[in-house]
């Protein structure tokens, strides 16, 4: 695969970021939603902003049209932030919408128009139903030709899931690790939407129980739960319940400045040092169902940007929309060789005391998926993690000065990646 | 209202444009209609282009999840087109969807990113009902607070026409003669999808009457078959059949290259040299409904980037998506003052071989509005005059050297300014 080595016309820094707290919120629009983000934002800045001195919106939204009957977002976001008549833009790639908003405002950064862009994403997904959101979803497939197949996303996931088992010897198993990993990671997220373990789930299904005087369940362990089908059903073999991101209402942002700016806006900015951005065929075209070659391909343009390796990666957000994904994506980005996923969830190097921790926030499995605000809250973790401030889940014994996170959208016909880099 | 002198970090100029043919075909997808833009592109580019060469898409679409339930368009189009694994990102910002795209593919060979870029937009609009399309496009609407009113995009702009009508003595009869003109030049246009006169049409009812044996109309001119409510029924007073463009299916693309390599493909690009983006609020929340703050701070922004004043301007593309819209345009893009658009069109100074040619093309409401793609197919329109390729509708007596487009969205919450240069 040829990659050029891209360069930008000006560095990128981040100095501000915002995340709304994900769950389902029957009382919140996108608009309410993505302000609670903004005003997080706005006092992650160290020195402050001032609204009226951004100077234009990227909005990643998926959905909008089916959860809200609402496109043309981004301006009525504008407005509400006190925008008004600075540029707005949505940018729609199903779930890398904002990570594709987040690389539009470096390029507008990069190309001198602007020294100072937000960038954020937001999706209201629980006004409807599960079916109505599969169905909304299911958009981003081909509707030509997966779609009238009976393809939803849990089905299209599972078939490379069963590749993959097939290719590589994973057991169900394997996904389970992944789902547990990333729960406890979640379970020290205050914005998670499943803010829990599963061992703590577990546990309080079997004091409930017991207080109802119901048979106890005999689970020793999360490993054990995970496998009773009654505690985690089957959605599409081996996709399990657990294995499934969420539904999610939620939003996040970042501010962006050129890095000649950077250090009026604060001491400690989270340099942008690399971006890529890939696309794939949809699924049912492609020869390897193992691997997404938009990942791929965003990851080796990024690292070229960057001048750096997959080895130099301290931690990463990886887009585990299902538990497998995540597999896929740390091979794609190359921090382990094809299958070599297997081993490395067997061993906890992706935990977040291990070598590699991956999704520290707890990735999309734990702490929600409003598709449209993913690719900006990856890079809110981020930017946690690389100034200290993440808290419980704090990486442990590392001073993180390169980051990475990976974004996939649909089944993987887009994807982008980022490099980040604390100096 | 203050606006920035900006500045790109590089020259753009376009060096191919296709359009599909503008109308209603059952028999053709999205795809289909931008692969036949694509391949009228590829003839356009006068030493060729290889797909391959091209390293992004940046595609315009707005109601792609209504008319076909599919999201994520760009990568599926970017594969028919033999891009992949390059990016592809879908632009949405309702009719200005591929104007924003065109935008955003101007900022990314600025940035350094890219030097060979395809921008461009579709829409397949016909799959649905006329109540179907006006429900999708309602979408661009405050979803929050204009469509529970009760209003649909005629009902809008009817509320602009009354308020303007009422501001500056408008009548019905100039609305009327904006739709004259555009359909005087959509008649020389072999891609539009009413290619023909009002007169034209006008007389083919009367023949089609004395075929029959009907009762004979008795219009003697345009006028007086558009004052008549049984050929031009009231859709939202004063807003009538012939004051709403149609409901369209098409495609447009260009291909933008970096200042320094537009030679080697071809003698005579056309140069970007003035790019604005604006945003407003919603209808309901503004202070006047007769001009556009989006579309004022965007042609500010573009005239100060390309150091041009409106009377520099020889041609223009403005959206008429309702024919009271280009009224407000003209004025908005400072090419006639507050209320002066009705003296110019008394005057046919707009006309074709008037001083201030508008709409060449036919304009949204004869060459048909494909929203999606309306922006790019603009632009387009400039390329041919700018080459003296526009055949029969190339504006006479004039060596046209500067030329604007003006694209809305949605009742004017955003709006994207171009101007262009023939050196």
């Amino acid at each position: 695969m040829y990659v050029k080595k891209r360069r930008l016309g000006r560095g990128v820094a981040i100095v501000g970021a915002g995340v709304s707290k994900f769950g389902s919120f029957s009382d919140k629009t996108s608009r309410d939603l993505f302000i609670e983000a903004f005003n997080e934002l706005k006092q992650s800045v160290d020195r402050g902003i001032d609204p009226k001195d951004i100077e234009a919106l990227y909005l990643g939204n998926h959905i909008g049209e089916y959860c809200e009957g609402q496109s043309l977002m981004a301006p009525i976001i504008a407005g509400y932030l006190g925008m008004i008549p600075k540029p707005a833009t949505r940018v729609e790639n199903a779930c890398v919408s904002s990570g594709v908003a987040l690389r539009e405002g470096i390029i507008a950064i990069a190309s001198g128009l602007y020294d100072i862009v937000l960038v954020g994403g937001v999706e209201k997904m629980t006004t409807l139903s599960t079916e109505g959101v599969t169905d909304a979803l299911g958009s981003a497939l081909d509707a030509l030709y997966e779609t009238p197949a009976g393809f939803t996303f849990p089905g299209i996931y599972a078939a490379m899931a069963t590749t993959y088992m097939d290719k590589y010897g994973a057991k169900e198993e394997h996904f389970m690790k992944v789902a547990i990993k990333n729960h406890n990671n979640g379970a020290l997220n205050p914005k998670a939407q499943f803010n829990t373990t599963i061992k703590d789930i577990m546990n309080g299904r079997i004091a409930k129980a017991k207080q109802k005087g119901q048979p106890i369940p005999t689970w020793v362990d999360e490993m054990e739960f995970l496998k009773d089908p009654k505690a985690n059903p089957v959605v599409a073999w081996p996709m399990k319940l657990f294995d499934c991101s969420p539904i999610t209402d939620g939003a996040s942002c970042l501010l962006l400045v050129a890095e000649e700016v950077a250090k009026s806006f604060t001491d400690t900015p989270v340099y942008v040092i690399g971006t890529g951005q890939g696309s794939d065929y949809p699924l049912y075209e492609r020869e390897d169902m193992t691997t997404i070659l938009a990942a791929k391909f965003a990851a080796q343009e990024a690292y070229a940007m960057a001048g750096v390796k997959p080895e130099d990666i301290q931690i990463a957000e990886v887009h585990d929309c299902f538990t497998i994904a995540e597999l896929v994506g740390i091979e794609d980005i190359g921090f382990f060789s094809p299958g070599g996923a297997i081993k490395a969830i067997e061993e906890g190097l992706t935990a977040r005391d291990g070598a590699k921790p991956i999704n520290t926030s707890g990735g999309l499995k734990s702490k929600g998926h409003p598709v449209g605000a993913t690719g900006t809250a990856q890079a809110a973790e981020i930017w946690l993690q690389m100034r200290g401030q993440a808290g419980a889940r704090q990486v442990p014994d590392k001073d993180i000065s390169l980051a990475l996170t990976h974004n996939v959208g649909g089944s993987g016909p887009t994807c982008a990646i980022h490099i980040y880099e604390r100096r």
